[in-house]
């Protein structure tokens, strides 16, 4: 009997049939990620929130915050209110996964110049 | 005159405008992601890249390492030899790109458990 010795892990995201790969892509998806940095500063109303995350389709923000919020990464609070309001903000999973991502998009901003060279270098050569 | 006071960053990732906000999408772009954690563990070929990132297809995996390499995240190395041999890896710019990228996938993987059950919970209600 042969007997495999590769060892893999149980949960991987480079194995395209591991749900945790899903679950990669609603954090870092370009609405996904800028949505959480934003929610990182405070809670946002829905259209504050879409005035926030600057150049987002009305019903691109509804998904996003939809896939986040079935994650367990935002949790959407409607007040019984007239007119209706809804608040969304982070919960403590969501909290640590923003500060990850934008652990990252801060990096990202700092190494621009970095990245302007880089291109320049590609370009001219 | 009205002065604005009004303090934002000149870099700015939620800036639909700023050049920043394109890097972090080349960085946590679905193919993206998983070439830099790949490209972690070691330098890899075209051929053997594409298995170990399951799922990708030739011409997005061409597409995303030519972003990265752009960017200054990845090394190509065309090797003189026949057959012709290309290499990819790293480049530091590139590695701490990666390292960030990697924390944020190891957590979601550990995270999975949480999430799969706020998914019960949310689905249930």
């Amino acid at each position: 009997m042969k007997v495999s010795t590769e060892i893999r892990p149980l949960v991987d995201v480079t194995d395209r049939n591991c749900p945790s790969r899903l679950v990669l892509e609603h954090v870092t998806s370009r609405w996904g990620v800028l949505v959480l940095i934003a929610l990182r500063e405070r809670g946002y109303r829905f259209s504050e929130l879409r005035r926030r995350v600057a150049g987002v389709s009305e019903k691109m923000l509804a998904q996003t915050l939809q896939t986040l919020e079935r994650d367990g990464f935002v949790h959407r609070e409607a007040h019984p209110v007239i007119p209706p309001r809804v608040d969304y903000s982070l919960t403590p999973l969501g909290a640590r996964a923003a500060e990850l991502v934008g652990g990252l998009a801060h990096w990202v901003e700092q190494s621009l110049p970095d990245v302007v060279a880089a291109r320049a270098a590609y370009d001219g050569r």
